[in-house]
């Protein structure tokens, strides 16, 4: 297992026979996202996605990666909500979260079309001048405000460049299979980008294991093979009901269980900067999944131990309405000690000559004793590493997890349908053809 | 006014005469924020700071930010919680929240000593490497070990690079005024390093508009006397009790109601990227000030329309636990505009020609109908521009509001005791001299 879910902070919040009598209910969840599965009643394509994903389209993705890889010092990664979180989430995690600023072989890849700040935009025009470009805009329909918005200033930036025939060969589409009239897949055919597939039956929030996450991440130099292996090992180690033995159940009840008791906001701890991205993903797919019909746990974050000067104070005494799901990591990328220095005037020579990691373990261990303590249930998870393999995990543990807790809370954990009415109120106020007699 | 708040969006969650009736407890708290200035009960230096600020050391600040411009490429910035989040803030507030990415005749600026992550410290020397470095190393005691591993590590690297009487010239030192035995202060007068004074009478959540935040800030080119212009301005204007004038104290009043009615959480919303980190400033001194005795609103935020695509989904249709705090900013610093197409496959033909700017606008209007209309109030506040001036004005204002929101709350706005309790069980578990006994 890549990744151990630890009960033993829960002590006092939850007994091991509350957990026992979630059982039921999960069962009836876990068979129902396989039922979904067998009929194709729900996007639930990334269920067997680990096995069954296109091997063709991912050599593609590959060999494309390589071109991009040749032909750009900058790669601008256009898309919003999934089409976004998910490929900074792993470049972040395997890489670092200040991929673009360290020196390396492969381009600075940034995220565009995720807002409609006029002055994000006009930075990252100055930061591509003189830079050689690439683009790649991921939209089901293409008709999305933010990216459509993005896509036609730098494939206005790119004909500039390179000419009609040179932007072809820069931009890269990741949109629907199929090329209905209007759509951006028959655009895009009929220009000449290479394309690849927004699956029909994976929901955006699911889909960052699909060349919608990697061609980013392959980009930034990831092993997407060994990512689609973890993802591989997580599928096989939860594909049997068995709350004992598996972890993405467990904390399907827990979870659950926790906000049966009050807790209204499940807090995401990390104590690597790097996954903090990792967080903002996880937000993702449980606020967008459960948060409907007035139910659903509130989706929060902190990066420990810096938010322990933060929002630290809160979280030790404030109301008593969180739990907390840390995700600890084992193992670091490097080794980094502290020096020993002459004197001792910062009184931390007692550690003088151990690894950072090694303290930071202590501050993760220190923190969950001391948040317990204050009333703040703990869920831990322990993951071995922040690899490729262990990314794709992650993202499989989260997902089916996930898909299991919405069916326990009673919501339908793949439909968002909150996420319209801003944009019918906004296409309204904008006075958007067909909009004329929404009412605000 | 560079800032206006509205309380057209709580029509339905909170009538006139109920903000009326919170006039009471808000007019006790104001005066006892007023009566610890003049009392010196408590650390509020930060009341009367955009007029009583030291004259000397401010021109010292304007000058070594100068010397720093000229000597370094990379401004190493070491501090946590209140040492960190100010100028973060401010930096990406005024300038980008690409700063380092941009091109520009100021220093790269990190911020480092504010986690324990080793991989994230590997990865800042890297990028160090090769390139011109001064440091400014801010911590009260000097002690926090956060700020102590990187100071360490930092130092190292200066002397190793320039020599120890190299490396005087290029560290600088933010911390206690008095130099007592043993203290960072003492040290840095020792070793000939240029200080400046984190005041005792302002607390590290309150101390952005001292040397603690005003050096980086200067650094990265801000006009600090601007900034300065702007907290005095907004410390006239919420400088008398009237709660129809003075938006601090209607704020202060209407997020303690919002609370009263099962609002738990607050949620920080901009529709500006570059001020994610203004949202974390604010989430430190507000979480900090109010989450104690069982109490405090939990503070978290967005930034949208990014993450309407992600917690969207649960903000219109989840638990109604929810308040929104919308910084909406009149002002670009860009007119980036929408370019025309051939065709419009996009779909966003009706919008080509206009600037980002508005359509930003109308998603802001748009999302707050749509949330007021599911259940979620939204206080709007109106900032004129993301200038100097205004982030001084917001600084103050939500400082001010802050101090009279925790007294009307019932708690101590200005301490933290939650904060040691990690802390100690580190210690412990480290093995530090003198935490032998310490039970976890």
């Amino acid at each position: 297992m890549a990744l151990r879910l630890k009960t033993d902070y829960l002590e006092g919040f939850l007994t091991k026979d509350e957990i026992k009598a979630g059982e039921a209910k999960a069962k009836a969840a876990f068979d129902r996202v396989e039922k979904d599965s067998a009929e194709k009643s729900q996007p639930v394509g990334w269920l067997r996605l680990p096995v069954n994903y296109d091997k063709e389209e991912f050599a593609r993705i590959k060999a494309a990666a390589e071109k991009i890889k040749s032909m750009c010092d900058v790669f601008i990664v256009i898309g919003i909500g999934g089409s976004y979180l998910g490929a900074r989430a792993a470049i972040e995690f395997v890489k670092s979260n200040n991929y673009n600023l360290l020196p390396k072989e492969t381009p600075d890849i940034y995220f565009s079309g995720n807002s409609i700040d006029g002055d994000a935009l006009h930075d990252l025009i100055e930061i591509c001048k003189g830079k050689r470009i690439c683009v790649n805009v991921i939209s089901k329909s293409g008709t999305t405000t933010e990216p459509a918005i993005a896509f036609r200033v730098f494939r206005d930036i790119l004909v500039k460049q390179y000419g009609e025939d040179g932007a072809k060969e820069r931009i890269f589409v990741t949109t629907d299979k199929t090329p209905k009239p209007g759509t951006l897949k028959e655009f895009a055919d009929l220009e000449g980008y290479e394309t690849f597939v927004v699956p029909d039956d994976i929901g955006g929030r699911y889909s960052v294991l699909t060349a919608v996450g990697l061609l980013p991440i392959a980009v930034a130099g990831c092993d997407i093979d060994a990512m689609m292996k973890g993802a591989e090992k997580a599928m096989i180690e939860t594909d049997s009901f068995d709350i004992e033995n598996n972890d993405a159940v467990k904390y399907a009840v827990i979870r659950n269980l926790l906000h049966d008791k009050g807790k209204k906001s499940e807090l995401f701890v990390t104590y690597v900067p790097a996954l903090q991205y990792t967080a903002e993903w996880w937000k993702q797919l449980y606020g967008e999944s459960e948060g409907k019909d007035n139910k659903g746990i509130y989706p929060t974050s902190v990066v420990y131990s810096t938010d322990l000067h933060s929002l630290g104070q809160y979280v030790q005494q404030g109301e008593r309405i969180l739990f907390e799901t840390v995700l600890n990591v084992a193992k670091p990328k490097h080794e980094q000690l502290i020096p020993e220095t002459e004197n001792d005037v910062d009184g931390i020579g007692y550690i003088a000559g151990k690894s950072l990691h090694y303290v930071n373990e202590k501050a993760f261990l220190g923190t969950v004793y001391a948040h317990i303590k204050g009333g703040v249930p703990n869920i831990v998870m322990e993951l071995d590493a922040t690899d490729e393999e262990n990314f794709g995990y992650l993202v499989y543990f989260f997902e089916r997890a996930c898909a299991i807790s919405g069916y326990i809370l009673g919501v339908n954990p793949f439909d968002q349908p909150g996420v319209e009415m801003y944009k019918k109120n906004m296409f309204a106020l904008l006075g958007k053809p067909g909009y004329e007699n929404h009412k605000i």
